[in-house]
Parts: structure tokens; C-alpha cells; sequence
């Protein structure tokens, strides 16, 4: 019998409108779709966006859940990934194709890496659906636009040295994750002097996005922040 | 009369499977379909991507093409977006919302700022419809993860000094229009120590798409590379 092959799908910022069509064709074809969460009392957010595409389907499918929980822990962590990628690789044995759902984009800071990595060494076929990003979508959400002609953009995850060490480089920054660490990002662009516009999106995309100029101090977990530095020269 | 809406809306790398469910109802619905073209002589790539789309609208539509050229004369180049920012705004005091097509996403690289901006100043309501990158289209198709954990990203339209300059400040490396400048890229590249993949991609997620390990030496346009550099550390 031939193997499943696995489907990585980014299913965009948040809004379900935001999923692409061939994310939505794909989700509603499947026999496994396979959404990640990060506790077992907290539903997953990339399955609550794909849920009214799901609930559209006639046939059954099979919703797998496996747990990736927010650990430090490396080895225990890969300890989750490989029971994770077991489970999965049973369904693709059994000739099931399997759709890998993540937030914003499959290859932009999302779990799916772990997973494909360990199910291409065991021999699978892997084929990823892009998805719009978090931050085009925060970016169409604060009307900032993100680059024209020679700028660049800069994506940075986590605020810290690297960010101060890069930032007289690009033009745009986009940061991740702002909202636990506001008052040192602040500090870190104040001290480039070129002039700037900052802006803040906060669950981009989603019902209660909210979108303001400055940074974000709301300890909010999906919060991005915009630095867009413009010379005069 | 209420005037009408422009709606930025981006039409992904080039499949039109890639389009979003959003940008899919835009386009089925809205009066007026606005596609740049770089010449009178050669259609427009965006437009080509949605004519799937807009061939199952059942009721008319207006397409408007206006000439953006790729020239160097800033003035020059400034009629230009004058000109059609005026005609866009004939319909949108008509009472029209008119979709303003661009490959990718609109708030990267895109021609949409030039208009928006004019027509934003004219007091006219603007929205953005987010789009699927070239770049995580690139990554899709390569099967390269961008960026996982703490990982910086780094955009760069243009291959010059810049890119030599901020090379040591980030990870992962999506540069556009590489072709033309093939040598140089691989001279600068080649100067950073670490252990790196370097993945290629002409024509993304198209008929003709081709994808391949190290630079892109054909002339095409649309060709872009990415440098994913590793730490051993």
C-alpha cells in the first residue's frame, strides 16, 4: 500500500478568510488532520481558525491532538516530538494523508519543523500549503507597509542583544512576542536615532485585534510590534 | 453618495490556489479589478493569477490596467502613479470599492503603497487583504524551515553592500532578484564561516517552477535565493 504523505498547512493570522484555498480544499479532503497544542486544558488556536471549514465536510475525518507543551527542557521536549511523529507516522503507514495544521506560515517559527524532520528521515513524502504570515497580517492590519524598492525587513522572534546588534542594518523590523518585554525593546529602539513609526497589532486578525501606535505592554501572548525607521536623507 | 473602498489585496506568489478565501470573495464581488502592468506589451502577472477567479463571476466587472513602467526617472514615475491614483479615484466617487491586485502580499515591495498613499491623502478608506509571500512560498517549495526558535530573518530585495553588512546579524537569508547578480551574491555569501544551505527558486509555486541547490545564474526575473546559516555551537 502506498504511504499518506504529510501536509504542513499554515492557516494564516486568525481569520478563517485568511486560509487559502488550497488549505481550505485540502482540509476539507483529508482523512487526518493533526493540530498541535501546547496544553491539554487550552483548545488549539490554529484548530479553533480551520474549524468552520472542517464543520462544512460530510465525510468523517479524524482530528489528532498532540501535545507540545511549552517546556525548556530539550530533551523532554524531543521526547514529545518523537511520540508525536510515531503517531503520525502510523496513520501515513496506514496510507492516510495527514494535514499538519500551524498559525501564519508552516516554515516561519512553527512546530511543524520537528515533526517533518523526524517523518522525512522515516521516509515520507512532505509537502508544505503556505499560509499568510502573522506579520503581513499585522502589517495590513496597522496599514504600515512593510518594504518598498531597496528596504529591509527584518523578523526577529525574541528581544534581546541581537536585536540591538542588528538593528542600525535593516529598515523595517518586525518583533514577535513584544508584549512580556516592552520596556527593554523600547530602550533598544530609542537609541537609533533615525525617525521612526512604531506600531503594535495584538491578535492580529481576530476578533479582538486591537491595533495602536507605540509598544505593547499588555502581557498579551500574540503581540507584534512594527518599527518601520525612515531616513530624511 | 458614499465613495467607494480600495482594497489592497494580494494575490500570493503565483498559484491561484494560493489565494485566500478572502481575497477569492473580494474578487467575485467587487466592481472594479485594478492590475498594474509594467508595459502595454506584457500582461499582468497578478491578473493572469486571479482570470480563474474572475472567469466564474457570473455578472460584468471592470478591469483597469493602468502603466506603471520600470524607470528609473522618479518624476517621471510619479505622473505615472498621479495618473492612475486619478482615474482610481474617478470610480471610487462613483461609489465603486475597487480590488487592486499585486503578487505576494501588498505591504511588501509591492507598487500598491504608491497609490494607496495618494488615495489615503484624498481621504478615501483603504483596506488590505494579506497575501502568501514569495518568499514563504519559496520556503514551501524548497522545503526549507525559515526560521525555527530564536532565529532571525532577513529580507533583502537587492543585492549590494547592505547585505555584506547586516550578513553576521541573522540566520536565515530570503533574497530577491537574485539572478542578475549571481556572482557577487555567491562572493558575499561565501565570505561568512558558518555552515550554511543555500536553495534557489525560479517562477514560485508556477507551471514552471524550478528549484534547486545554490545560486540562480539564469536571467530571470523572478528568482530568488535563500542562505540558511547553521551554528555548530
Amino acid at each position: 500500500m502506498k504511504s499518506g504523505k504529510l501536509i504542513g498547512i499554515g492557516v494564516g493570522p486568525g481569520d478563517t478568510e485568511l486560509l487559502t484555498i488550497k488549505a481550505d480544499k485540502t482540509l476539507k479532503s483529508v482523512p487526518v488532520v493533526c493540530a498541535p497544542r501546547s496544553s491539554s486544558s487550552k483548545p488549539s488556536l490554529a484548530l479553533s481558525i480551520v474549524q468552520p471549514v472542517l464543520d462544512e465536510r460530510e465525510e468523517g475525518y479524524e482530528v489528532m491532538e498532540p501535545l507540545f507543551p511549552m517546556i525548556e527542557d530539550k530533551n523532554e521536549l524531543e521526547g514529545y516530538w518523537d511520540h508525536a511523529a510515531d503517531e503520525m507516522a502510523q496513520r501515513l503507514n496506514e496510507g492516510m494523508d495527514l494535514a499538519f495544521i500551524t498559525l501564519g506560515d508552516p516554515t516561519v517559527y512553527s512546530t511543524f519543523s520537528y515533526v517533518s524532520s523526524r517523518l522525512k528521515a522515516m521516509g515520507f513524502e512532505v509537502e508544505i500549503v503556505p499560509g499568510v504570515t502573522s506579520f503581513t497580517g499585522c502589517a495590513a492590519a496597522s496599514g504600515i507597509q512593510l518594504a518598498d524598492k531597496d528596504e529591509i525587513i527584518v523578523i526577529v522572534p525574541k528581544v534581546d542583544e541581537r536585536l540591538a546588534q542588528i538593528l542600525p542594518h535593516g529598515d523595517t523590523f518586525v518583533i514577535m512576542k513584544t508584549s512580556r518585554h516592552s520596556d527593554e525593546l523600547e530602550r533598544i529602539i530609542s537609541e537609533d536615532n533615525r525617525d521612526k513609526k512604531v506600531m503594535s497589532v495584538q491578535n492580529c486578525s481576530m476578533e479582538d485585534e486591537k491595533v495602536f501606535e507605540g509598544f505593547a505592554s499588555d502581557k498579551k501572548y500574540l503581540s507584534t510590534t512594527i518599527v518601520k525607521f525612515s531616513d530624511k536623507n
